[in-house]
């Protein structure tokens, strides 16, 4: 299939199921890849942030890709990160994940490198789209990465060719628009594709003109972020708002996990992966070392959770 | 050779000299090597910071190490970054550093990954050196990594055995002391080591109690700061503080790079590698992308530092 | 007037307009009150930031409160910033500002003092309200104190009576969405007033709930805040987002200001008031010191913004 | 007296004693002087952040400065803090210390107001240097002022003559070296004083060429830096390391207060106050609202602190 120009709708960044000595759950993921797709989502994100992509070793990150591309086969464009520090090592992934079958990839500004300067994010993101034989689509998750990509510069690389979308996770909604709004006015970005990482402003997103949207927590919910999506293009923005209301209750489950005991990503992800496990898509609530594990009340307080969404 | 405890002296973070077109320059890695060895230096760290580690690819990273290890054959302890984001990534590393013949290993904070509360860092230690063959060694370096290392947490590690060392590049010499200090009361950390990472303030960090260094500038001039140990550990404290302020002013060339066309990380490698070139001691002074090189008029003024200083 | 409960619409933070001595421009100030009453504002917030409380002496910002209040005569709700950096001299200010005749105080959490925690930033609102006179609006304003409001503490201080409203500048949509709604929750906290400090997503914060704004850009074109209001109650959500699409190219003229001469304060600050100026309203378009003055060059760029605008 | 031009020796931030009022206990606070001056210090710094200037009102402000300079009399420097916002409000500040009979101002960069480009900070310090009538210190205490004071800005302005010396608490050794060893290149800042606030490195301040230091603590054990600094100016090297080690143990005291409960700089503040109450040199440890006091358990641990210093 040929990639969207532009990616459009609810494009979720797909869990990694793992066992419990922590290597990849395969029929875990594909059941998870059935899922997301009956749930009626319009693309997949592997290798993201909630894909625990910093946790996995080069060989999971592969066996990843080519599990998801296997089995969804051209139904569904599939996107990969290529999650590392700085240029050569990008390179390394983005051909891996293009080997494997990825349509496009997802790339962050250098992290851990001290490059950080605009004139080093724009070099960083050339050489990658000169090299890479697939359109890139740039990251900006300052929760991860402090190096924020400025609206100017995600701009100025979309209109030179170099990058073919954002997925912004900064929860900063004005900045949001500015790339949104200036990707509109200039036809040279007409297929620029502006998709926000957030699970509770999404109607917002929508609103001010988001292609679409790349939520973590579309795992255990995807008929709800689908559902959302829908009313939004439909212009029925209090409906929108009233499933954005419904599914940032729901989020609550993200903070079970007890703030004396382990940090919020810890939380998070195990909340997502106990209830993906609660609700029988898979076998494994395990998340990446060194991630601290729920414990059985915080995990009961994420099946309270769903019992009262209807989602056990 | 039996690896030390604790390790002590001057032990720069080798640069990783590269060709035009971005490969390892082995025959100026070798003879950088050489360099520090005759400057009189008393360990050499490979794959750190300043060896632009997170610019290398796994291959050139391996290429590195077996280089080093080979060319110094056992006259000098050798340690190696395994520098990434997660406890498996990072694995994957200390497995590939080892087998290249690493006598240690340093290892930072999970970063990217969001794992940064006591509990995860301390599991993620754990977890490497139950699986590593070699001691670690902590590094805290906040300009690359965003998550300190608390004093208490460290000695912690260090008392049960999990940690070796410590490579504190975080110029707080405040939290520094109070490892040194509390490292030097505790029998269980006698044989710990608490190592400077600054250039600027070598002669306190040993004043307070430090083991040694790891100054990245030594690349530039492995005399000095070899003098400046010794100085230090004869007592001759004012000796050393004259012998540090040289260097201090030296190390104003980090500084030639314009802040309108480069980040501080691309000036500050930048002198370093050409310092290198003009001393005749490597090839080729470039950096890797997307780093800003070095433009003729900086590069000058590099060589005016070298030349005041009697370096050339 | 009694203070409305909740408070909702429009309500701007009035520039205050300086001599080219730095005094406090009487005339112009009231000029400014008419241009927004005119406007259709619904309140009146005076020292807040963009008031530049932090700039005005406590003689400047008596003056300025006595001279709207005096003004206004109860026309409209008139808010003032109770700015300074701990309990006891915030309450100085409330003392001041009541007695010119505010009807309810504007206070952020204790700046320059270490006082973040949760239970210091309660027990700070909670002194100022048992001690104050009128309703007390938390202020949330990262961009001048890093100390975040948690939504949890909003909520709870709420719901307590200590708080009456929350004015959050914080741009962060997902915490404010988050108190608009547990405020909505709970019968104790129905009087609750949530503004919005954007000006440039105040239509996504009225469709997650908000009750107004507090827009400085509303200065300049209050006509166009309030059509945006208006427009977003009416729920023609489309209408409302045009709106603020126009007001977001207009909010452009707030970076003329060079970065190499000026921070973003001065750049922002000094557009309000050169479009102020330029639009008649008032006499002189001096900010305080130490902030920079536009360029004529940068001033003949707020001149374009407005004339493309219409508002010349 | 004239003014020491450079100002030398420990010059301890002044405590200022409250009662359980929240009232300046005078009484208490010329205790507090002697127990200082007989301690040996070389200048007296009041209304700093150790002295709760941030939560003292003007009144008690004035309190302060008239109780302190009427009685010391001229026989030591008394430096006043003019702690607030911006320009015209740290000059009403200046004016009241000043008329008060303080000898020297110490100043930060502006806060809350967003004036942090080096132009601003510039203009901020001529505009009070040109107004005021006595010596300005810069001071430079990034946990309560973000903005920081760049080495290059303080040596330029030194050099102007607008600025007589710097109080750094920023713990940044590298920094302060570079405007130490910047002051002495240049004869035209042979004067120019540079004190480090630091209490737990000032040995390393010393010997990289401090002028002297302003530590908080010293309100405990102004016997211990005093001795510190005569040991260090007496070229005793390890004898002042023995010192500084002594004292950073007993500076433990400061983290008695449960983080459960209160932040570090409730924990800080009222352990120096509880320290000076079971020392008999003040009345009452109350730290002002809206800092949390310590409980009985707290205090009793700084009680076992002071005991095994000898200090009861």
């Amino acid at each position: 299939m040929t990639f969207p120009a532009p990616l459009t709708g609810v494009v979720p960044p797909v869990c990694t199921p793992l066992t419990e000595e922590g290597e990849v759950d395969v029929p875990s993921l594909l059941r998870l890849v059935e899922h997301l797709v009956e749930g009626g989502v319009h693309g997949l994100f592997v290798l993201g942030s909630t894909s625990e992509a910093a946790y996995l070793t080069d060989r999971q990150r592969r066996q990843v890709v080519e599990a998801v591309v296997g089995h969804v086969g051209g139904q569904l464009p599939v996107l990969a990160g290529a999650i590392d520090m700085a240029t050569a090592r990008v390179l390394d992934h983005v051909e891996a994940v293009t080997k494997a079958g990825a349509q496009a990839v997802v790339v962050t500004a250098p992290f851990y490198a001290r490059a950080a300067h605009p004139a080093e994010i724009a070099r960083h993101y050339r050489r990658i789209a000169e090299a890479g034989p697939v359109p890139v689509v740039a990251y900006d998750i300052p929760v991860s990465v402090p190096t924020r990509l400025p609206a100017a510069l995600v701009l100025e690389l979309a209109a030179e060719g170099v990058l073919a979308g954002l997925k912004d996770s900064s929860g900063d909604l004005a900045g949001f628009r500015e790339v949104v709004t200036g990707a509109r006015k200039d036809p040279a970005t007409a297929a620029f594709s502006v998709l926000t990482g957030s699970e509770v402003i999404m109607d917002a997103a929508l609103a001010v003109g988001a292609d679409g949207a790349v939520p973590g927590f579309a795992n255990v919910d995807p008929h709800g972020y689908v559902r959302l999506y829908r009313l939004a293009r439909a212009g029925d923005w209090d409906g929108a708002r009233a499933e954005q209301d419904r599914l940032c209750g729901l989020f609550g489950m993200t903070r079970v996990g007890d703030p004396a005991r382990m940090g919020p990503g810890s939380s998070a992800l195990g909340a997502f992966k106990t209830a993906l496990h609660l609700r029988g898509v898979i076998d494994c609530p395990a998340t990446a070392d060194p991630q601290i594990p729920l414990s059985p009340e915080e995990t009961a307080r994420v099946r309270t959770f769903l019992a009262d969404a209807g989602l056990l």
